[in-house]
């Protein structure tokens, strides 16, 4: 899997009129080799030339580590912390002739540490921004990657019903996330890529982090949560009443839960994905609140949980069979409360099917 | 605090001859503001001008949720998903007059994505790794600090007491892993920072990840983990015997257990920090190890789970009270296994404190 993956990358090089490609630990990195590290500052830097075999520089503490059929196939250039990582790089970028050549690299996953460290040890080279086309190369998921994302998906839903089954008013925002992120490690989840639980009138910002508030009667819930597995993410937000709640938040949902479809039934081939968030949008706009959708209606996910392609106007790229994103719209009226409910959907050779299963109905807690 | 942190800042930009501070979400914008954000796609980015009050690039989803003192004492620059961020830096870039300014940013934290944003709307900026500024105002923890660290440190330990109560053979590396995340959730972490257990002869490899392989008689299990509180993090390892381990490995214990605590009492003010690395290193080579240990004693703790002051041979700095670091000696064996014990340690006006209690012996489950 990870030699045909690398040999695809290496073969478009010319295409794209690159010499060689520069990864940092991190998910480009894991899908083309299976490595799976995280960034530090011991630098880790993966070579892979158009001509010549991949180089990896590397902290020694980290190289035993490595896969053994990556060890076979790639020039290691270990670095001791005493020696720390200069000459390593200097001595890789020297091996695979550098100097002068035109380098794509990861410009959000790079660091300027990285770059720094790559500019100056191969002199007078190009840095050109990669990102679209390793992006371009993970963008339609192969069955074995839907897999992964499916079971990610079952364990994020599962945590959600156990959590919601228990939630009273008098608990606060910050134990409901707790007992979420528990129940996702429970379920099987590898890490939990993120936890939001707000509940009241913060739910009217969208990013609000969990605080120390008790949930009480006439709140909305939103929970928003992701765990992963196999490196691939599931991202789902439902929203919930605590007892009764106001009647235009009711309205609002109804509201919400509408665009949500419309922006589901969008999706399809051939589509773009500007026509996703302006189904979702529509809905909202014609209902009144327009101005209170303050965020785009989607991002890919995979293995990042924001990813291409965005579900944002302006965005005309074409849907295919295999691309992976969210639906996710969102009314937010300040001082009153938001709502969001949020799928996953992964676009089929003919429609869409829509990978999360949660009820959409309101639900009153 | 916060206030106080900034004026200090802002006070020095001068005598190190920078006009003004671009930072990215990460442990110096937490430390200096408060502002407890992740990194994503949508580049967030915040400017501490020698002049003038600071400015804020951000999107507008994450704008509504700034605490009220924030929001009040910035100059915000929010931006939608559809405009996406290329003006607003460019208007915060005018307003704050950045063309041609020397610029601090992090080496470490900003990405090129961010960096290349910056160049663009700040016309012949010169860009300026300022991460050791910052670090040296992190350096001393002050009693808050020490306090959150503290709390870290207990939660780290009371999982860690209560996972391995229940270890038995059989079980798997990973399965240990999640059971020792759950349990720092359990005790109060408000994250968990990492978590490595691995035992066997893969614990000759020092940053290996947790398999499916399952824990058996005569293996020794290495636990490398760290709970988070108030954003503070702990970091603790502990080797354990399962049953009867080879005698080599029982020796090796002795010596690693000896290495840590020469480590630990050559850590006072005054003292370099490469000291302390020579001190554990002394005691492994004198024992015919030295060719074992093949990372530093140890790195310094705070926000970070790395940060300096890194106990390595070359780093001639001197250590200081309220500075605080981990110990972390280790031998690892080709194809025996591997043994670390690490402590975490403040330094004080005379002399320095160990913050972990878990048994230093070697307990055999």
């Amino acid at each position: 899997m990870f030699k045909d993956r690398l040999r695809k990358l290496v073969s478009l090089l010319s295409t794209w009129k690159i010499d060689g490609v520069v990864l940092v630990p991190g998910p480009n990195l894991r899908y083309l080799t299976g490595i799976n590290m995280h960034t530090s500052e011991r630098p880790t830097l993966a070579f892979f030339p158009a001509q010549g075999a991949p180089a990896l520089v590397l902290p020694l503490l980290e190289a035993q580590g490595l896969p053994e059929d990556v060890r076979s196939e790639v020039h290691l250039f270990s670095y001791t912390d005493e020696e720390g990582p200069q000459d390593a790089v200097a001595a890789a970028a020297a091996a695979l002739q550098l100097s002068g050549k035109r380098l794509g690299v990861e410009f959000l996953h790079m660091r300027v540490m990285e770059l720094k460290r790559l500019e100056q040890a191969a002199g007078d080279c190009h840095i050109l921004a990669f990102e679209a086309f390793l992006q371009e190369l993970r963008a339609c998921k192969d069955e074995n990657e839907l897999e992964e994302m499916r079971r990610a998906v079952r364990i994020t839903e599962e945590a959600l019903s156990s959590t919601i089954a228990q939630v009273r008013p008098g608990q606060t925002e910050q134990e409901i996330a707790t007992e979420l992120r528990l129940a996702m490690f429970r379920a099987g989840a590898e890490d939990v890529a993120f936890v939001i639980t707000v509940a009241g009138p913060r739910t009217a910002s969208p990013h609000a982090s969990a605080s120390s508030r008790p949930v009480q009667p006439g709140d909305v819930l939103i929970v928003d949560c992701g765990a992963v597995y196999g490196g691939y993410v599931a991202d789902i937000t439902r929203t919930f009443a605590i007892g009764e709640i106001p009647a235009e938040l009711e309205d609002v949902y109804a509201v919400v839960k509408a665009a949500n479809e419309a922006g589901r039934e969008a999706a399809r081939p051939g589509a773009r994905a500007q026509d996703v968030d302006r189904a979702a949008r529509q809905v909202i706009m014609e209902a009144g609140y327009g101005e209170y959708f303050i965020h785009r209606t989607g991002h890919g996910l995979g293995l990042e949980v924001h990813e291409p392609p965005y579900i944002v106007e302006g965005n005309e790229e074409r849907l295919r069979p295999g691309m992976t994103f969210t639906v996710e719209p969102g009314i937010y009226i300040p001082g009153l409360g938001g709502v969001r409910i949020e799928d996953d959907v992964v676009v089929t050779v003919s429609s869409s099917e829509t990978l999360t299963t949660h009820p959409r109905d309101l639900i009153h807690l």
